[in-house]
């Protein structure tokens, strides 16, 4: 188990295209869906995702704030293609951008599918309190907007957000 | 993924005790509530469980029928105590002792906690119509009564069951 720390951001602009250093086609799906944990009825997700030729089962709690305890254990990928049908909402497909700045590794998210049009960036950090770099391409922090989870996408995905769900000011 | 092919029997006496050639302690837990399925609002149970000196993280779909699809990984004990953590409904402790009769491997469960006075036994079979020995012991057959799924057990244990959901001719 790890604990995970993560802050989340919109992209502005096309300025990290350049710096990335390598990219990672991704497919993944949730075994339960994002009202279950709204309900109280579950307290983690469980993630299948194949990551190249590589694939993860991937356990999250969800808490409030932003430190999770994290799972992640590597499964053939022919059980994820299996335990991915077994998922329910919507796959989520993306390309993770990895762009190094100022010392941090950037996870760049270009979504495809029903996302398409969003495009998120994440961070790990080792402490709540760590600092780090704004990169000039970085837009708003949408860290604590639940609907940005990829778990919330699978369920409701970015083609079904209204225009007001797109500001990131919308603080819900 | 394995395919799994169950069938499930009540435990009339104690016949089966002296024919016991090992017993393992069991403590388990499921990541989704009983709920989430039959909302169908999740298609498969995840189950942790630590086994003695091991510990696995399970998957099992929910089908009707007897035949599942199931996947099962060994996990680290100490990230299985996290995961129970993370489990919701109760934690469902029992005893499985390993009866063999007539070629066959029977998995007697005697369950303790809020489940003490439940004892099942499990045959896994290699196909659905495949014949098998009924020893003496053996009680009614419950495969097809949800309740006694594990599952179930661990959201409403048998403490809580009436008189008439004891009895496995009440068919719900």
């Amino acid at each position: 188990m790890g604990i995970e720390i993560e802050r989340k951001f919109l992209v502005s602009g096309e300025g990290w295209r350049a710096a990335a250093e390598r990219v990672q086609t991704m497919a993944q799906g949730y075994l339960n869906d994002a009202g279950a944990i709204e309900r109280g009825s579950q307290r983690a997700s469980v993630r299948v995702r194949i990551e190249g030729p590589a694939a993860f089962l991937n356990i999250k709690s969800a808490e409030p704030g932003r430190s999770r305890q994290e799972f992640e254990y590597p499964v053939p990928v022919q059980d994820a293609q299996q335990l991915l049908a077994l998922c329910v909402g919507g796959r989520i497909q993306k390309h993770r951008h990895y762009v190094r700045h100022a010392g941090h590794l950037w996870e760049v998210d270009e979504f495809g599918g029903d996302n398409t049009g969003l495009v998120v960036a994440e961070i790990e950090l080792e402490s709540v309190d760590e600092a780090f770099a704004h990169p000039p391409w970085l837009g708003a922090e949408v860290t604590d907007l639940p609907r940005y989870y990829n778990l919330a996408l699978a369920t409701r995905p970015y083609a079904q957000w209204s225009h007001d769900e797109r500001d990131p000011a919308a603080r819900r």
